[in-house]
């Protein structure tokens, strides 16, 4: 992080250290950076003497734990409200959606972040949110606890795929060092993170290698998931994230389309690609968006005319990926 | 690294510059801490100008080619010659088991190192051989090329499972930290490594989640693996030791037992376990050994006694753990 981000840090802590109560925002379907961020500011705020509790508009999936076992809310007048990677005031979630127009501080890492904020601090040059906390917790002074560091480092590690993604910058790796050196739980928190699967993670990933369906000389593989199967596995939207990931593992896959039939009936598509294959330009032509390797639409059945689209669309993309 | 350990590899150095001509030694089955450290040392001591070759007795799997696309033998007379990540003379395999008296250096993170070379340096404190071998090279006087970068990030991610395992270090951060400073390939190398699986392997993995058993109320899993099976899919030993690892992954797991059918028809015991339980009891029990996380063992068949005698001792072992 260069000198003036720093600077800017240490103004707005400043700010910060002048309230006594704090309300921290989470995003919905909160995932360990959201999560990680909030409770690490928290614990820090707590330990100079402020009052501050982690408000979500949905419950905390129980592999999260760790990071806030130990914490109790606290009985406070509400005071000064912070978004923590929230890009969106959409993204609040119903529960929390009438803070909307009263937060005072946003720290987030989204370069779409919309600026919603009295005060925004934005670093897309973070891999997460838990990253530049590390310096905030240092510019408000307080000391980085093995508490602290246990919360950062799993936001640090789930939004990097444990270091493995595009993401991650000489300074991630720095950020996890100082983080081990206070004594984070890293091994165990990997372990919980990307090891253990829930019988339903399992059943599903199952049922992906039985019918993961490849196209164009194995160059597409497509998975469709089945409204029953999900709903039977009782796996959660942070669990089926990690499968649409499934698809382009077999050597040779370029693009790989998860579609995950809604209740409604309605077909959710995610695509992930490897370069040079760009799957936002085959979700855009069909309605929806993202980024060059990750990206998603909605498409209405039934199922073989949504197949047809999405695999024709990405078949064109295909033919400008050289061999 | 601590001062007197940086001061002996600047005394080693020092003796290395004193030569022109290397061989450098990988261990056999070569994994890529072996080849990412041959392959880094090896560039780094031709950028001085030295002549530098790389031997391995069993051929280079095709997923470690990032490091040695560019490499081409050298003539040159043999001179002095160096094993990497080398515990044995045992582990230098059939082609290279000549080589098991004349090697003066040997650079090694095994604690079980039998100090068979003539100057040994051997650090158990570092999660990989290339994580020192960041600090020889720069002792060496060489510059840390973008070649020599992604040699050794490989090492480094694939000896600590992408950063994901105990044994790594803040120290083992700050070497990333270093890699990536100098240009390392870091995701392109971690999508190679970890996400891009052959159908040889996602052939296996799909018979696994097909074929885990549970037993003592899932904290046992056990998987078996006939050799037909194993022959068809092609997959290598490498990756069908990611499999041993995939049977400790459902939640609540303590003890996964992989059970792998010889061309012999003996049946080789891999066993994988979470704290508390000790899996090296187990098969230390069978007359095999390990560590308390990863342990083996061998038996003779049939198969169905095999099981039995395996799940009596984890039964046993089990017993010891607290719900």
């Amino acid at each position: 992080m260069n000198y003036s981000r720093q600077h800017e840090l240490t103004n707005i802590a400043k700010i910060v250290l002048e309230h006594q109560n704090f309300t921290i925002l989470c995003h919905r379907n909160p995932d360990g950076d959201t999560l990680g961020a909030a409770f690490g500011l928290c614990f820090a705020l707590r330990q100079l003497g402020r009052r501050a509790n982690v408000l979500c508009s949905d419950p905390i999936p129980p592999r999260y734990e760790a990071i806030y076992q130990d914490y109790e809310p606290q009985q406070m007048e509400e005071d000064y409200v912070i978004a923590v990677d929230i890009a969106d005031t959409q993204l609040l979630g119903e529960k929390l959606a009438s803070y909307a127009d009263k937060i005072e501080l946003c720290l987030d890492h989204h370069v779409s972040n919309t600026g919603y904020a009295h005060i925004s601090f934005v670093d897309p040059a973070s891999a997460a949110v838990c990253e530049f906390m590390c310096f905030f917790v240092e510019a408000l002074g307080a000391s980085m606890t093995q508490k602290i560091a246990d919360a950062l480092y799993t936001g640090l590690a789930t939004d990097t795929g444990c270091f493995k993604f595009a993401n991650v910058t000489p300074q991630t790796h720095r950020v996890a060092a100082a983080l081990l050196e206070a004594g984070a739980h890293h091994w165990q928190i990997n372990r919980r993170m990307f090891d253990i699967k829930s019988r339903g993670r399992l059943m599903v990933e199952r049922y992906a290698l039985d019918n993961l369906e490849f196209y164009c000389e194995g160059r597409i593989a497509l998975l469709y998931l089945p409204w029953e199967l999900v709903q039977r596995s009782g796996a959660d939207d942070g669990e089926l994230d990690g499968i649409s990931g499934l698809t382009r593992q077999a050597e040779g896959v370029l693009c790989g389309i998860t579609i995950r039939q809604q209740p409604s009936g309605a077909l959710r598509v995610s695509t992930r690609s490897s370069e040079p294959f760009d799957c936002s330009r085959v979700c855009q032509a069909l309605g929806g968006g993202g980024h060059p390797r990750a990206a998603g639409c909605t498409l209405s059945g039934p199922l073989e005319q949504a197949k047809a689209k999405i695999l024709a669309q990405a078949e064109e993309e295909l033919k400008g990926c050289a061999r």
